[in-house]
């Protein structure tokens, strides 16, 4: 049985003490691939930002809320992982500075510069030995071009490509490439339905198990 | 019985198709006022951002996402309502533009306008008759100061005056201010307390009923 890290959820980057970016994740996702694993039996620890959902109790859970400290537990744990699935969705950029109180509205319009958090799977992707590393892209347009580039950057052995219209939402559809960029696979279905079939391809691929409970 | 609107909950502001403005309000403080008021016998309107909590069944529920919409919602159910107790935290900043592809991230900082979005309760104060409005201020520093200016630009009747520390929490602690600015009452406990002890409040001072359920 294998050690699987699962990042999931959004990240937020703080304005100010009340204001801040995110995005509509879930963690539904997350907790579905922790569900399928540890159904199968594997260790699960899952990196998550702020979110509604409940994990399966035998998941390790670490919660965090900013990018920053999402890598910090990643990279903490990720020396003891087999692997990684990144289904989380870090808020990607920052505010560069952040107000200590509260920005009081004065009808003028407020510039702010956001500048980009770390990317976290790259920097697992830097630490890798013999992890392997999933994946997952979320594109509105290029989206090939746009999941290659992301495949090199963060050293994937998988990308999931989706769109936007899966955030949070139940039902997803998705592609499957390999890390030269070639389609293995394309999946719709319910979060659990596509988290089973990416482990049982997980377990093909990089845990040489036989695939054993024939596919959702 | 009073017709009640309640705002609750955040709103959201997009960026981009993915990323947005937001805060970390939970609709709970709504929803303990919806379930204070709807066994009261009261009729309850909720107008609310995303939430991943449920409002009593009782209660109408309409679904918002921006302040925009938040505003145009209670703005059509206004006429019909006595009171209106904005407990929502609107996203009081917008990007000015919002980009119809989600940005790819270019390693060069990020330069964004933000304008502040309508102010969903002065709005209402605006086209109040015989409504009383009841607002919450959410303060980090100089809360007396902020409230009482809120209270002069929301034409309010009442100012529930709370910390950051409040938000998604269960627990809260709040001053409610007159329109004059004069301290009514300070209550601390659950927000199932807070509201409870707000509707009675309510009810002596708006509705003219008799309080028989004996305070929280």
């Amino acid at each position: 049985m294998a050690t699987v890290l699962i990042t999931s959820g959004p990240t937020r980057e703080f304005l100010d003490p009340v204001r801040f970016l995110s995005n509509a994740s879930s963690g539904r996702m997350g907790r579905a691939l922790a569900d399928a694993f540890c159904t199968a039996g594997h260790r699960v620890i899952v990196v998550s930002g702020p979110v509604a959902i409940e994990y399966p109790p035998q998941a390790e859970v670490i919660s965090v809320v900013t990018t920053e400290e999402m890598l910090k537990a990643c990279q903490s744990v990720f020396p003891e992982c087999d692997g990684v699935i990144g289904a989380a969705a870090p808020c990607d950029f920052r505010p560069e500075q952040v107000a200590s109180q509260k920005i009081v509205k004065s009808g003028a319009p407020l510039t702010i510069r956001l500048v980009e958090t770390p990317d976290v799977l790259a920097r697992l992707g830097m630490m890798k030995r013999h992890q392997w590393i999933v994946g997952f892209a979320l594109e509105t347009h290029n989206a090939r071009q746009h999941a290659l580039e992301k495949i090199q950057r963060k050293r994937c052995d998988l990308m999931i490509v989706n769109r936007p219209s899966a955030i949070g939402a139940e039902w997803s559809s998705v592609e499957i490439l390999d890390s030269q960029g070639t389609c293995l696979a394309e999946w719709a279905g319910t979060k659990t339905d596509i988290a089973i079939r990416l482990r049982e391809l997980i377990e093909q691929r990089f845990l040489k198990l036989s695939n054993t409970s024939g596919g959702g």
